[in-house]
């Protein structure tokens, strides 16, 4: 079963779905023409198909003999950006597939074909998930709740391709990966008055201001200096007229942190944070604390796993080292409830120039994709015949 | 001459004409019913009238012999408030003189009826002015730009009816009674990224936040404790979504000061906090400062001759002190050209509710109308007699 | 009785006795050569006399029917401060009579000779208060205490001569004057821990930090801004090394206000932003506020009877406006316990420079004495006989 | 060559010379007894030794064939802390070891002995390094420049033993493993006045105060967030009494950080902030950053080399993983000028109880002690003959 060449014979394939995807990008919950081209060819690869309640479909098939579940996943929606590239195949519309999910869905499209011609070779279940709107960040929630896709499901795999990465090579790393992001909103309540006796009043402006400061102190003084945490506040909103005293500021941003604990360590402290220093001015200040993603940490087994299927395939040398990233992903709705490894694959290349995820000239070197597609296969073989 | 009895006979007038404006409120600039009855009016008492350009209209009374040119100044626009009170002469629509500028209206007709019956025992010049549009702050600057209203004019007079003084009482200090009211508008400059990599960005919400705690100082450091001063930040604006470092802060505010020293000192310190802080953060703070109606400072001799007047008219006991306001009066437009002297009389009566003007329940005593109108005329006699 | 009259002829008295205390000052509560200069001299005038416990010493002189009893006070310690004049009476120690203090005893004194002649002219009786140890802020506090020195008084006059102030003018208005002087003293109790762990600690230098930014708007936005009031942190320390996270900070200073609501208004609001703060920070923050010499704040009625005092003497002309003082007085002690008027005498000459009292090249025009000592004389009598 | 073997053989003289060593701790450049022992012990070594300028001694170990040259390293010297144990070999004097320097000590002796006796079995040049001052932090700075110690060294290694690791178990990885550790000083010079009129002053207190605020911003904002990084006021001091304002306030601190990059950017960003926050407030800002130890970064190659030397010798589950540590070590001194290795050897054991370095209670498990030795000699047997 030589799986580094069944990808590469299945190269052309891959690029063509990916291009066909690549060009026709549709945005979270409305991946319609996506999630038909998905199901037609699963079907054509006698892969058994569901389609999920909005969008997005999962494909099952069965191995030689009963085992373990595995989950492979790729998200499908694209991004609300004007593509600004050159290419041929370049979108025709207003969206980008500028997040590389065109890449994920055509990886897995072509390990799938390839899984459906070797499932005498491997014991267990592969579940495929096509999700849906991963760039709302809850694409992933919504499907385990509304779809029950984990079940059953032992373990899920996750890949994404990145710009800043070199094209073909891996980053896999057990732990903490990337961040969790959590958003909030701060009110705080003052009192009008005009804005020639403040005494009279309470200044919800100067309050807010003081929250904001006081917050800074947070990241810089209660949180281990090693590990990460971003709290931002975004927009900052307050006061209707320029001689009225505000009777009250609204805030609103997000959090980045590396762990649970942290996370918790955040929450309790900003509230500490909004409620003293509202009060210290006579005001009134209020904290929403929403818990969304959390952070990608990688299983230490999965990882494993993953490591020894990368070497198998193409060595040592094609793995890479890369910082932790503060953004998120909703693959850890999925890690929350089963064991989960995402893997990084190289997509830049110089000559084409590097452009980072999200950037309106993102392009990756697609002869990357042959590569995360062995992965997929690989990963599957070794976790389900272990 | 008994101007207190004079005054008397012309109570039922005062209040008549009183009544008719408050029952047809004008906003600023629109007050065109009104400026028609004053024209009448002043016709009917064989002064000479001039329109101004937009609303208002100013009225000409000589006396037996040239001398001096004193101005007497009403203001006439009503505020955009809906009136909250039984009263049966209450407002016909959505406006409300909620400022007594429908008393000023009056007694200064009034005044005039009276003067014009004893014109030769007076020298010089009387000059009506019923301005419009005080309530924009620019009323009086706009008509003395446009109309030339000070022309030839040694000194003016104002009145305000005040809802938090007792009835029929004179409030006349010299120096500083009203402060002035500036406006500024603040801009903090940052550079937006994502709220994940505050490095990668200027958060000019931090900075914002660090220019109005430092604007604090300037209150309670930078000025003489003794010279009452006002910083308020009325309204803070950021940031376009949670998850994105706000690229601008903009915030506008009002100053009030009782000087044009501190005023200076007020501009020049703002402008070194924000600019200082700013570029504390890394981002580009601009401050612009817009200088408006001036504190209002009594001139001295007028100001003596004033109380005078009222102790000739009421004797020494009708007049009590009040502390200065922070709020503004347009007034001192004209006071930067020539002498002035504002006074204030009692209109509240705990009979009636005590309101403060600007109160949708303002309401006054109108026997405090004649006292009113005697003064107009007894300033007039004293000053251009003496 | 030509009061004005007396006393010119008193002068050389006067001046005789101010240059000798000049020379050779005392500091506080070691007025010893001060005080036995007072004592004989009022015994030469048969004045009966009585030590106080401490320093200082009264005289009391009964008029010729009983009636009411004044007290004027003059306070008697100098300086800690080394004369830098050129003066042949400067002073021949390193102490300095640089507040006028020298003056007020010798006018007091003067005063206390021609009253002695005229006694027979007036009813009542009058206190001299010759105090020990105003510099302290406490010497009144102490003699009414421990000498009960206000026994039987119904009312008391106070001078200062003033270096800001024209030669020989008055300085007399009702109401508040001079500010309270209270102290108070934040501790902010946090953790210590390593400088590189921060997480593991409560830095108290950010939060006393916080709570230093936060008190500016007290002064700034809580109090009516017509009330000067100030609120000075003098001096911060905290933390032992440079690499241990503080986990004590101290700060002490002074606070100022010309009235009994405001000084509360200060504690209350204080204690909010000092305990808040803190909290906000997870750190523990106390307020010590010490009540210490209140507002001086004049009787309205005495008042009006020193400003006719003055008038008959030497005119309306010798009247002068000066702002409120955010210094403060220890005469208010006695004003807490009967009405009591506190009047400024002007001390200061272009020709011979012009010097803030405590400064130490203070000096002041002598033939303003004179003056002093009549107004000494002429409120007592106007007050007893009235 | 079984090093485990002769490791496992020389223990009790490792453990006889740690606790001889451990009862008589002496401090930093006082180490006099205990270089004298260090002498006596490599000389019967037959190891040549040469002593340093001030305390402290190397000795020079040449292999059977020209080749490379190592540098062992152990620090020597003990702590101020009074020993809070039971151990039979507690400390005789107020000094003790905490930091487990007398275990360093011991261990690289014990390796001297055991090299010594098979020099015929490696090539190149050992010079073992007994560094006088590391809790000074700049003993390794002191005997580079004195002494030249590295002169001909090709790499160098060291090892700590650590409380909070389990003994036995050995921490090496790549990169930045311990802090730098720079000293800053800030002052911030403002303007006396009295406290009653802090306008006629500059009041460093509130600029301070601001500084401490701004300073959050830079830990919070400006670095990426994966970067660790503290800022450290550990002491603050201004003003000399309570109602005066404060003409200057000093601060001083620490900052750490894990790259060379992160450090620059801490400075420059200090300065900015330091400076325009005093600009701000009309005082003068002035920053002293002095760098100390950098951050420890380990030499990959040595890293490699060092975990097979660890493999070979106890295999793979004796390496565990452990976080950065925020403090420093001067053994980076040495890695600015050759490339290094600094590993972690475990010492704690649960039964004997877990304390930290530096806790006056500081105890380890001297089993531990044979596989410091054994790393010391395999590494270099490694090292030199690759």
């Amino acid at each position: 079963m030589d799986i580094k060449n069944l990808s590469k014979q299945s190269e052309k394939y891959t690029i063509d779905i990916r291009r066909d995807i690549h060009q026709n990008p549709e945005p979270s919950w409305k991946e319609f023409r996506t999630t038909e081209l998905i199901e037609r060819e699963l079907k054509s690869f006698g892969i058994e198909t569901k389609r999920l309640k909005r969008t997005g479909i999962i494909g099952i098939l069965k191995g030689i003999k009963p085992g373990k579940t595995l989950a492979l996943r790729a998200d499908i929606d694209a991004l609300s950006i004007k593509e600004n590239t050159e290419l041929p195949f370049r979108s025709n519309n207003e969206y980008m597939h500028a997040c590389g999910h065109d890449c994920h869905t055509a990886m897995l499209l072509s390990a799938a074909k390839i899984l459906s011609k070797i499932k005498n070779q491997f014991n267990g279940t592969i579940k495929f998930i096509f999700q849906p709107a991963e760039e709302t960040c809850v694409g992933a929630k919504v499907i385990i709740e509304e779809d029950n896709v984990l079940e059953g499901v032992d373990a899920i795999f996750g890949m994404h391709i990145w710009g800043n990465l070199e094209y073909g090579k891996f980053n896999i790393e057990p732990g903490a990966r990337m961040a969790s992001a959590d958003t909030f909103k701060i009110r705080i309540k003052g009192t009008a008055s005009h804005g020639s006796t403040p005494h009279l009043g309470v200044d919800s402006i100067v309050a807010a201001s003081a929250v904001v400061m006081n917050l800074q102190s947070i990241v810089s003084r209660n949180i281990n200096p090693i590990e990460p945490v971003v709290i931002t506040v975004g927009t900052i909103k307050g006061g209707d007229r320029f001689n009225i005293i505000a009777n009250e500021v609204v805030m609103e941003g997000t959090t980045r942190a590396f762990s649970q604990e942290v996370r918790k360590v955040i929450e309790k402290k900003m509230r500490e944070v909004v409620e003293n220093t509202a009060q210290t001015y006579g005001a009134e200040g209020t904290l929403e604390y929403e818990y969304c993603p959390a952070p990608l940490i990688n299983d230490p087994k999965l990882t494993d796993t993953a490591l020894k299927s990368v070497e198998k395939l193409y060595g040592e040398d094609s793995l890479i080292p890369m910082d932790k990233l503060t953004i998120s992903e909703d693959f850890t709705y999925y890690m929350d409830k089963v064991p989960g490894i995402f893997v990084f694959l190289g997509g830049g290349n110089k000559k084409l120039g590097i452009y980072a995820n999200h950037n309106d000239r993102f392009i990756i070197d697609e002869s990357a994709l042959s590569r995360g597609t062995a992965l997929y296969v690989q990963f599957a073989a070794d976790f389900l015949n272990s």
